[in-house]
């Protein structure tokens, strides 16, 4: 048995998310469906991320063992080649045995995209959400500073989120102007489940004015749910970035 | 009647260009049906550029005359309300009587795009030409050079094209790199049937070193379609900007 390294771009308009859900369209189903064909056996294989329906990736990575003696790239043009085009294939290679790239992910880096204009886009419907207002970049750069660090994410953790722990650290937390687009970036070793879109759910409230940092500071500190902002659309997120060691 | 001005944005992937065709979905169709929904009466339309299908708009005008009481901004919204979400409005005004965005229209700005690297992209699989070998953009740019001026482009026009005159005056042909992509931008008075895409076409042999800068000098200098290279894939085309007096 050989292990491989994956890196994936997709978009994830037409899928319910990354993880195999019976009887729906998933990225890790379509994937596990062209390396069977190409393998010619089942193969089940791990994501760095589980990423919810909508939500894209520019640099998923994806590990699996299998029988196979190709080497890493034309692994690589069989896969482009067998997947669906909304999913591409960046980068394979052969990992070292035991390799897991859930387990052995150190950061994972997402990033969020508001379009701040008046009328709706259609070329970044997908890829965006659309706020009608300006938004106070500076306020809400100046909120999400105090997400960098170790922290108690029960905040900003979905009512259903199985993690044994809510404990996170965030490495990194920035927004970036480009014309009318809005990408805020944060990186951190792993994430509670929906913790990013309701993060940026409690930013958009500090950048409509509704909530100043001091306030976003304190909902991060009272671990309280209720206290936080919605669980904004995933068609605004991508998963840019997994590290290892 | 009063007289209104359109600024588009669309993504042409689900459209058969923008011209209407019976039993086909175009775009001109699409914003005459919700014209016509919002007036209470049949709607033409008229497009500065009649882009073919799969080619994406950011900056396409319209023009319509209409007995209608709406001030432009309460058009505009109504309008983004009623068109499907991969066609938008980015701006409305009330325009001078007689104005006809097609024949008062004195530059067209297209670009197209190429996305070069080995791998396919998912993200971009609509929006640029996938080409898997490294292309010299400084043979390219020095190429394109030569079609800025007032020339004769029979080289570079479909055959089934019925415009009076193949002379266009081209005041800007220039390439960007942004990472993998390599956007071309080309401004013309106005633009021959498929004339950006056979460029295109040609301007990709001298990137793969099939034809030298002077050879593609002597292409355009020979009126000859046969000379050309082939008509390059819509998905890359973005109409961007259109001028007028």
């Amino acid at each position: 048995m050989r292990t491989f390294k994956l890196v994936l771009e997709y978009d994830g308009t037409n899928y319910h998310g990354w993880q195999v859900q019976p009887g729906l369209a998933t990225v890790q189903e379509a994937l596990e469906e062209a390396l069977a064909r190409i393998v010619g056996a089942p193969v089940h294989v791990m994501g760095a991320g589980r990423t919810d329906a909508g939500v894209h990736a520019l640099g998923q990575v994806a590990s699996f063992r299998a029988e196979i003696r190709l080497d890493p790239a034309t692994l690589q043009r069989a896969l482009n080649a067998h997947l669906p085009r909304d999913i591409a294939v960046l980068e394979a290679a052969e990992a070292l045995p035991g390799f897991d790239a859930r387990r052995d992910a150190r950061g994972r880096t997402y990033r969020y995209t508001f379009l701040c204009r008046p009328h709706r886009s259609a070329l970044w419907r997908h890829r965006a959400l659309h706020i009608p207002r300006p938004l106070d970049l500076e306020a809400m750069a100046a909120a999400a500073a105090c997400l960098v660090g170790e922290h108690d994410f029960s905040a900003f953790r979905a009512a259903n989120c199985t993690a044994p722990s809510p404990v996170r650290r965030v490495s990194e937390a920035r927004i970036e102007r480009q014309e009318d687009l809005a990408h805020f970036t944060i990186t951190a070793d792993a994430f509670l489940q929906h913790m990013v879109r309701i993060i940026m759910g409690t930013l958009l409230q500090v950048g409509e004015g509704r909530l100043t940092p001091a306030g976003f500071e304190e909902v991060l500190a009272s671990r309280d749910r209720n206290r936080a902002g919605k669980t904004l659309d995933p068609r605004g997120l991508c998963l840019v970035h997994v590290t290892y060691p």
